[in-house]
């Protein structure tokens, strides 16, 4: 099986989740109220969804960046790997549905939580989907040194489950925990790694 | 015809459906009952469309992956495999619609039956498209012996019929059928193939 | 400008256009006269868009056929032909709208005519790029020549102009006419050029 | 990190942007006064709509065309290229919904001044995107010298910026701005820039 195909439906995927998100940020209708909503106080509420949008972006874009490296790195493809990169797209393919919902709600806790939830799931078949790229090619290969004690991979679902607990009591502590993260991820690499360390 | 198009539009096409699905998973929208339907009780009718979501995405899963595997073997593109493979295209295009009805009517009789219905449609384009091109390699080909006798595409087709069938009087059965033919193109080929002979 | 880069995006839009189609049939929701539309005669009301869909599905794929040979006897890429890519792609990029309109309003006069508004201007914007390429090449190359004098990219917007007309007449006729250019583009080349000389 | 999949995963969302554009393009549905609408006039709310997609169809052509140009050039992908590009597909996934919100309230202010914003932005990120690889290359290099002094690149900012002021005073003379700008990229290149100068 070529990686060339496998690299290009979920780069088709990516490209679909990252744009169909955009669909969730409504353009405002008229309601009894605001017959004709076009002043800019009518984005008001639509300000959480875009926020929200934004920090799914960047969270996406890292995970295209990452997956980007991980597949390159792959000498080749077989069946456990195409069904851990179709298990990573599944919980990813979830991004726009939370993404509304923790928008429309203003970033209370059932949907703050359940933001959590698919961000940790994610984090899990990402990590499922290298070790069976590493298992393939063996511990003592370039790719599993490069990928290294991988500390960002195991730190983050560690936060992620921490923003899903905190929901339920600051659920502005997640959202600062969900920023933090993709902050951790944006800054380049080894930099990070040494003053975390 | 270069098969690197048709690869890279059925990519593309298979992409798009399964990431549209996720479309019919409404973000819940205040209604009179329910002015913030930010709890998780509010995610609860949404759990079937859920669960028809994670079946259809495997299904299409394992089309992606049969599709890839068929053309690869392929030497050369014809008008003839380029409609077999655009038929096979408009009956997964519907996997969405019949998702969505399915999901969104708890698994009763019409909408579970048609289910069935594409279900059956996309099994027996598969086979029009994978005898096209074994009729344009010759029935000695390699390919035409890998593909072997072709059990599970021939017993698919069988087990949708009867899950249409068992829709009428027991929809549950018929969304167990759907579950099983998945679990057997999941399951590793040979061993299941050599146990249900 | 590689060719490659223009042949993925076309490819793209296509595949968008061809699934996004699928998102006019709607999943029938609740009424205060059908609180739980879930039984056979609830799609009734969706058999035109159906209908329309599969019309549109088809012509899509037609366009994605031609546009592919088009595309690989082209040796080079220039802005003319670029722009002359995009014009296409507008048009076809209407496909959509002009389906779900038809189709919900079960084949009128107005729909009906808008629908062959857009298939002549599609198909005018197809003659331009083909011109473009051909003038690329010159009168007496290899492409100009396998194009020969094109009877059917010549006839089909004469049909497509008369179903206009008909539209505001006999609606029927002019759907008609639509499936007619269908099959016409359907069956193989070359007998229904002698038959139809 | 190969240029391919960059490009790749830029024209799938590029594609997705353009053709989730005509979505804002709804059907008319039916309402308590016009039971149906299936006449001519029913499609004059959509005019602006129409219009403003158009308007943004060329744009996106714009930057797909540029965008080709710009990473052809480059000759090697490096993480700020790659976090400068999705910077700039981020703006143009924005343009779904300001083309919607502008066409639905018909050019009135705000709606007008935030299709300039979102313009301007866009240009900015495209010209941080351009620099980055300029930079990567030298100021000597070819792709350098090929850009030159850029004059529409810095001119177009300039224009949206104008634009989103004008909204608030006459939103026409931002509409007519935003026409001015597309035509000036569309006429091919020299020429405009000599009689500019």
């Amino acid at each position: 099986m070529e990686k060339n195909r496998l690299e290009a439906f979920s780069d088709g995927v990516l490209a679909i989740i990252i744009t169909i998100m955009v669909l969730e940020l409504h353009v405002p209708h008229p309601t009894d109220q605001r017959l004709h909503p076009n002043e800019f106080i009518d984005l008001k509420p639509l300000l959480p969804v875009f926020l929200t949008y934004v920090l799914s972006f960047i969270y996406l874009g890292i995970y295209w960046n990452n997956h980007h490296h991980l597949v390159k790195a792959a000498q080749k493809v077989n069946a456990a790997m195409m069904w851990a990169n179709l298990h990573l797209l599944f919980w990813l393919s979830l991004f726009p549905f939370v993404t509304g919902w923790m928008g429309e709600n203003h970033f209370t806790t059932a949907p703050t939580a359940l933001y959590g939830v698919v961000m940790f799931m994610a984090a899990i078949a990402y990590f499922i989907l290298q070790s069976v790229i590493i298992a393939q090619h063996g511990r003592g290969s370039k790719l599993a040194m490069s990928i290294g004690r991988d500390f960002k991979g195991k730190f983050s679902p560690v936060m992620y489950a921490a923003a899903v607990a905190a929901a339920f009591f600051r659920p502005w502590i997640s959202c600062g925990l969900y920023v933090l993260v993709a902050l951790m991820w944006l800054i380049p690499d080894r930099r990070i790694e040494r003053a975390l360390d």
